[in-house]
């Protein structure tokens, strides 16, 4: 338990410093300012876990614990610095998924540790994944990573359900959640390397 | 009381399913898959709610009651299955006028017991009967309903309003809530049937 | 200290009236009816404070305080009669500098005085300054502030941590709380009058 724990923390803040990173990026985009670099990391890095903390009603994880705000700032300044190439999209790509699917599991984790019921559970986990990312598409004025066909939301319901369900079934804590973060992190490489995707809807649509 | 502590229990759900509906709607009208069929009717019926309970303090009301995730769930299974049609698209716009007048009266009775003065509880309920629909506008990139002229939020301000001033003039709980969701559905249905809408502003604009 | 509190609480009422004529103004532009007008006045007005007290775990400031609501309504109110006019722009252009340099610093001191780390306490202050108008912009569809290239986080930026430093050191409240007002208001002066940018980000950009 103990070394799951310092695995959770470190995850914590390795998916932190991931989402925030690409924060910095979605600034790099429009050649912004070094402030407008920080605020983006900070929203996108604690924005999903923000809100997660809000809805079950637990104190903010990063407001007395500013290493997180931290570890958001330098994920800016590392961005300004060595800005942008090929290669290193690929890497951001990679090192968000692992962030993602990480993500899904701490924060479906941390409901239930508060008393919620499984289903908010995976809900908390699904938001604490994406919200952050879904804040700086809304704020960067970029397209949703929600209104995007290929599977992300999907991949952090995986991850949350399968550990929300094996954690039902009775598996122990630090199995369920290598588990459930190898599904997470499985299906949205599925999605990156062969452009997996859901069924869309097959019937008439509204017009717009 | 004890029917109308079940009759508000009825609306608060006939009006997470209708929101979420229309926000699996939004996901229809962009050809999504079921998971984002999902997220979008959560998001935007249980949305309004949210916010209120943040603002008042309360528990978030889902949270700890899952039902209301699978009534939103259930909505957006209906779109997919159902698919649309122009006569489904009357029957919703009406439907969401029912819960969206329901949800003025339910907003703001929470507000008042839980302490809060006249105007926030107004506040509270214009904000729960709105704010589902805003994110998914907002979400879903499309145009709010907040910059549309026909009457919306106006309708809900009505019913709230209402609502808080027959209580304060010592009307009874379930006579002033019939009469404030009556009144906040009317103003809906006027705007709905003949394009009732307040006067623009007059004056000069400043420049975009 | 009694001077300073009252002195606080003015500046409180000043910038959320500002905040919300700003919100006003974005109605306005689009020629919207009086309700959206006092829509926009309340979210642009209290919307900063709001998210600062949620995310510190503070009762909504607004809440159980109604003035703050019937502030921004008069200040929708005033709007909608005094319409526009190039000279009323700049003064409010100005009026919103003030208030932004008040709210970095009442942010930030409310965040103090409520035990929060300096780091967390400035990014309450930044937080509670810009995120009406963020939300103002984001909901009316227009371009965010936080996307122009002006100063306008930044100068939020400098009063919070002006403030949060001076403390840090030593200096009284009523003192490093009026070097930090003057030292942001000065910041934002600057980028109004002489277009004061921080450099861009000088790498390459991620494609689009």
């Amino acid at each position: 338990m103990d070394a799951l724990a310092q695995a959770l923390i470190l995850l914590d803040y390795a998916a932190v410093a991931v989402f925030g990173a690409s924060g910095a990026l979605a600034a790099a985009r429009r050649k912004h300012d070094i402030v407008t670099f920080a605020f983006f990391a900070a929203i996108t890095g604690v924005g999903g876990g923000t809100l997660r903390d809000l809805l079950i009603g637990a104190p903010v994880f990063w407001v007395h614990r500013p290493a997180y705000l931290a570890v958001t700032l330098a994920a800016a300044v590392a961005v300004w610095i060595f800005g942008w190439g090929q290669g290193r999209e690929r890497f951001l790509t990679w090192l968000d998924a692992v962030g993602m699917a990480a993500y899904a599991v701490v924060g479906a984790l941390k409901a239930l540790s508060l008393g919620a019921p499984p289903l908010s559970a995976i809900v908390m986990g699904v938001l604490t994944s994406t919200f952050g990312g879904i804040i700086r598409d809304v704020l960067g004025e970029e397209p949703s990573v929600l209104l995007k066909r290929e599977l992300y939301v999907t991949a952090a319901l995986v991850g949350a359900s399968a550990f929300v369900g094996l954690n039902m079934l009775g598996v122990g804590l630090m199995a369920s959640g290598l588990a459930a973060v190898a599904l997470g992190f499985a299906t949205r490489a599925g999605a990156i390397l062969f452009h997996w995707s859901l069924p869309a809807f097959p019937g008439r649509a509204p017009p717009p």
